[in-house]
């Protein structure tokens, strides 16, 4: 092992240091008056039951996927050994993440607020390092998880001349990616429908027919709409990009060793390390940017943004100047093109995350026209929200379409022929780790958002004082910015990393086919061998584009994105009316609830969304999870590489156009409340409302949910290649 | 020739024969009362503005493409001197069908009407044959092309040893698809548009404003709505289905030509020939089928429905024995296997209309769930109408992958070899013939809906008697429910044929491959060679799903389709925004207009209407005509294939959910109408008339647009094929 691979643990090693050591610091400050106390305390308990809940579930289907692996790699013998292991281990470790995060989150929503009682900077530095702690442990224990499987298997697996040994080792990492997978799938699903069922049931019943404001303590269903925060844009999040991050590193590993099999060990091993090291380095630099930010007192919107951004916008730029270092030192061939590689995903990060402001934010016209479409009505309201969502995919379309393409060039120094292939392929992965490589930071400020949310409607329900709401209000309208440009965030490095997981199954069935023919060395020694190698790859599984089966596979990747869409969107829709009914039941049945004498039963409109979302989550789940398998089974490598295709590009525009969709209605909302066009409580303001109602499972159900459908897919096309390679139908 | 082509002009001439005759007769009949004579005359006029008006442009746009492919045939030698006749043709004869189509319906309305203070049967009969008018002139008129141009090429087109003359005909007559095509490209976006803006703007200012009922002669935006369904319905869906059938018979043939390149020039021939006389005697057995639709006094909703199906299902059922005979007759190679290929073509049309019934009629749960959602408000109906919608696009797309994946088995006796794949495209193809073959009685059912539709407009506004007017709605239910299967068949026919199209793209690049190479005759002949040249051809254009450029292409598919969506949705705001401003502006400046004793002035909202159509067509309509050769320049033959896959398979996905999302709001209200969930002016109603009214752009501009979209992109590529050969810049 070379010396250098000790950085990677090392940063693990770190991150989870300050995560603990932020979170230590938290624990310390004050949570405020009684009532703050009590209000946190519903919440913790609120979200620890849905996770106990969760992780029932989660546990039942790991132990069914691990026995299902363990007979295709112990019984048939289509899959590596240690694939259950690794399966297991990403699953724990994604859980544990959400785990922490959830914690500190819930922990630290109160503190905020009573934090805000004595400055604004105050409560911003804790809110942003409680969503550091989030963010730290996701990226400490990933490179915890692949430093540990690395130097195991480099042990284990036995020594090949021919450089195959780095490629069975990657490949069984890769499979540690399904278990993250899987983990997200339940939090980012389940955890989506669970708050906008609160969410949409509180508001229906609560605004619209009771009259009483947003987190007002008399609605039952606060608490679970505080709860869903935690759930589903901590712990969703959290999971998302946990997979997002793992499954980038480990494809552009694979497609590392794939891409240098005929350099040599040493230049292979150090095309594996490459991504790892970029990610540790980036990590290290996280952690430098959380103490960077930092406000003063009255500080204005732009100005709190700006905090923000200068831990951000310092760690993306130092990772820029890192990572020259760490290829010239790994002395890769075409360092450079490579770095070219790196700077591209970065660029295509922040490009996405900018469109997704530019639609979502009410400083601009698309969203400012959205709210002045209801002068005409709630109608008209959806009608320009879709349009202009529709049309928002575009530029990120266009974004990631620039991106494969140079980082596919910049890599293969623009040279397209068949024998540059591998490496075109290391650029677009390599290009998903540079995308994420500061995700430490970014995740805390994704992270920030939900506490900064939470602690509003602490102070809101605990009615403090008019100068802390403020401050709260201040700290919550940032979140509402970052949340709108992580998602976008989220959604584009899903799309990159989905694609490099996609090659990377090119490279896993191409590595089955070359054992299967048995080629002699001399042939892969050879470059123009390599050219007919890949013909006869091609011509064997049929992965072109005048094959039915492709053609097939394409069109059910498609549908699978509509299909699983309009499940979310119906699973929001029929837990939130479990919730209106409950919520009007307490209102009729409770006595004094409505003069705030009586406490609603919290923990009963807890239970029902928790419930709600559990059980709605099951169908569309098991869609995301059988379709690849089904599909390889009838129409083989052919039939799931269309499959995969069809899901990631159409899954990656709807999500972006359901996100966009839905953070354009809030904001235009947001817009009238401001006092444009007639202000609160005009037609115009209704006509609003109702837009943003409908964007709720857009933008944090629907949306998000399809980051996990197009990387689980993909995740699960490559656990399961020896299938669709050793038993498919045609 | 052989003598049984000679059966094409002649069903070419009984089509348009039996057209003539029924319009004959339909003007013989009287037009009624003065008042309904005015009011016909008012929408007759409309919609003659409005086509003068669009064919104005059209002329424009015809003139600048015609330059175009003159320089690239005679000046750089990349396409074939014939082109540019073959595309102006194309377009000739669509812009005529759709005039006549337009006369026909436009002077039906009144008298409809008019028989209808006769009878049911007589109202139906009427309105039936005035639809058939249209039906049978598109069917003729491209028949007539066909027939006119294979003759003409047969005789002009040097004789060729290796079969490549027909290959060369059919290569050139696809190419009037193309002027069909963007005849097509504005009759359906502009008609979508127009119709959109016409309507939404009529309810928004005199419905929900004024407070007046539809089809109100005192709202001055009611004839340009009448006017719209015209525009719309009657010549953009004739534009629409008249390109997929010219389409779909000539990229059979070229993939006849294609498959059968080897095995004689009689074979050959007869392999061209079998699409266009499946087509002829579906033409033939469509007259027939018309003279069957009959009914009686007070048939039911369900009688009136059985008394159109009696015609297009025997129609369908004799042309499923006759095609076998054809086939049997023409002596082709697993002339069962081929025929089986028509069949499920047939099949799946009649299946996705079924599931389209389904998905939006009141009879069904998936509507009625939705209405029932609007106990909680509009905002819940329009979040159970997306879900719905999204997931109701599931089965069609099944139905495709199905019935792709059976033509191509059928067609190669399940043989999934590389040698059996043209044979597998050449089933596709012909699928896509057999689905659409009885064209003309099912378009005659499509375009039966807004006569009817407009004949109760026309009695609504004239007073007419309660007998009447329960007559013509009974007339005018039944064209919704026909408008709807209408509208899952014209989409799933433009899928079917786009891939028939995309088939045809790649034996057009084939060939201009195996041109390049120079193959010698004996390699043709040997059949280990054609998988050699495959295995090149692949190679050479890299169309396999590795490629960055694919995945580019693709991406940039998808991006297209979601662009061009919400340009198309947007349009419909914009223009719609404008035609309430003016009805508001009458309102206040016309005096004795609410009171019923000023004409309203008719004139000018059809005229801002048409001018809002024609402005806001353009730059999707470049969006579209543009992208296939932009991506063509920049990625080449590969970028090609991804882009048109892309769009395919999202674009027909996004289509049906557009339309039955649409579909299914419209109905919801009808049903809450009915007098379910507190019946007309609760507040379900109120929540259903918001749903319905964003229903309409999806239903009537974005989702059907989708369908030339889809068909219009691979057709530029196909014309413009020796673009992306030559040019490309990688």
């Amino acid at each position: 092992m070379p010396l250098i691979y000790w950085l990677v643990p090392f940063s693990a090693a770190m991150a989870l240091s300050f995560a603990f050591l932020f979170f230590k610091q938290m624990m310390k400050k004050d949570e405020g008056t009684d009532m703050m106390k009590r209000i946190a305390e519903h919440v913790r308990k609120g979200a620890s039951a849905y996770l106990r809940q969760q992780y029932k579930i989660v546990i039942i289907v790991f132990v069914v996927i691990t026995i299902i692996f363990s007979i295709l790699a112990y019984g048939l013998g289509v899959q590596n050994p240690w694939v259950p292991f690794a399966f297991i281990s990403g699953g724990f470790f994604s859980g544990l993440a959400g785990f922490f995060g959830m914690k500190a989150a819930t922990f630290a929503s109160a503190r905020v607020a009573n934090a805000c009682r004595t400055s604004l900077d105050s409560g911003l530095r804790l809110a942003f390092r409680s969503g550091a702690v989030m963010g730290l442990v996701v990226v400490g224990l990933v490179l915890v998880d692949i430093s540990l499987w690395f130097f195991i298997l480099n042990q284990f697996i036995p020594e090949s001349m021919d450089g195959y040994k780095l490629m069975t080792i990657t490949a069984i990492m890769l499979t540690f990616g399904m278990g993250a997978s899987t983990q997200a799938l339940f939090a980012r699903v389940g955890g989506g429908i669970y708050t906008k069922a609160a969410d949409v049931g509180a508001d229906l019943v609560g605004k619209v027919e009771a009259g009483i404001p947003e987190d007002d303590p008399r609605n039952p269903a606060t608490i679970a709409d505080n709860v869903g925060d935690n759930v589903g844009d901590v712990a969703g999040m959290g999971a998302d990009l946990f997979e997002s991050f793992a499954a980038s590193i480990l494809a552009a590993a694979l497609l590392g060793a794939a891409a240098f099999i005929r350099d040599g060990i040493d230049i292979q091993t150090n095309a594996v390390l490459a991504p790892m090291l970029i990610a540790s380095v980036g990590t290290l630099l996280s952690i430098a940017g959380v103490f960077m930010v930092r406000t003063r007192e009255g500080a204005t919107q732009k100005q709190l943004l700006k905090a923000l951004g200068v831990g951000v916008n310092i760690s993306a730029f130092l990772i820029v100047i890192f990572s020259l270092g760490i290829l010239y030192f790994l002395n890769l061939p075409n360092y450079l093109g490579i770095w070219g590689s790196i700077v591209i995903g970065l660029l295509a990060g922040i490009g996405i995350g900018q469109t997704t402001e530019y639609f979502t934010a009410s400083a601009f016209r698309p969203t400012q026209k959205i709210a002045e479409s209801s002068n005409t009505g709630p109608a008209t309201v959806i009608i320009s929200g879709i349009g202009t969502g529709l049309i928002s995919a575009a530029i990120p379309l266009a974004i990631i379409v620039v991106a494969i393409t140079l980082s596919y060039s910049f890599a293969t120094r623009f040279d397209f022929s068949v024998g540059a292939l591998n490496l075109g392929l290391y650029g677009i992965g390599i290009s998903a780790v540079g995308m994420l490589s500061t995700l430490g930071i970014t995740l805390a400020t994704d992270a920030y958002g939900p506490i900064a949310d939470n602690a509003g409607g602490n102070a809101e329900m605990c009615a403090l004082g008019k100068e802390v709401r403020s401050r709260t209000d201040a700290l919550d309208a940032l979140g509402n910015t970052t949340a709108a440009t992580g998602k976008g965030f989220a959604i584009g490095s899903a799309a990159l990393t989905a694609l490099a997981l996609l090659a990377s199954y090119f490279e896993e069935v191409r590595m089955m086919f070359v054992k299967f023919l048995d080629m002699p060395q001399e042939l892969i020694n050879n470059v123009p061998a390599i050219d007919a190698e890949f013909i006869d790859f091609v011509y064997h599984y049929e992965i072109h584009l005048m094959n039915p089966k492709v053609i097939a596979g394409l069109f059910i990747g498609v549908m699978a994105v509509f299909l699983f869409s309009g499940m979310t969107m119906n699973a929001v829709g029929r837990a939130a009316q479990k919730m209106v009914d409950e919520v009007r039941r307490q209102f009729k049945t409770i006595p004094g609830i409505m003069e705030g004498k009586a406490e609603p039963d919290y923990a009963r409109c807890v239970e029902i969304s928790t419930k709600g979302a559990q059980k709605e989550m099951m169908v569309p789940s098991l869609v995301a999870l059988l379709i690849p398998v089904v599909i390889g089974l009838i129409f083989g490598v052919a039939g799931i590489t269309g499959l995969l295709v069809g899901t990631i590009s159409s899954g990656f525009a709807m999500a972006i156009f359901m996100a966009n969709a839905g953070g354009a209605w809030d904001n235009a909302k947001k817009y009238v409340e401001e006092g444009h066009l007639g202000g609160k409580g005009s037609e115009n303001h209704k006509a609003t409302v109702i837009g943003d109602t409908v964007g709720d499972p857009f933008k944090d159900t629907s949306g998000p949910s399809l980051n996990i459908l197009i990387k689980l897919m993909v995740m699960a096309s490559v656990v399961t290649v020896g299938v669709a390679v050793s038993y498919s139908l045609f």
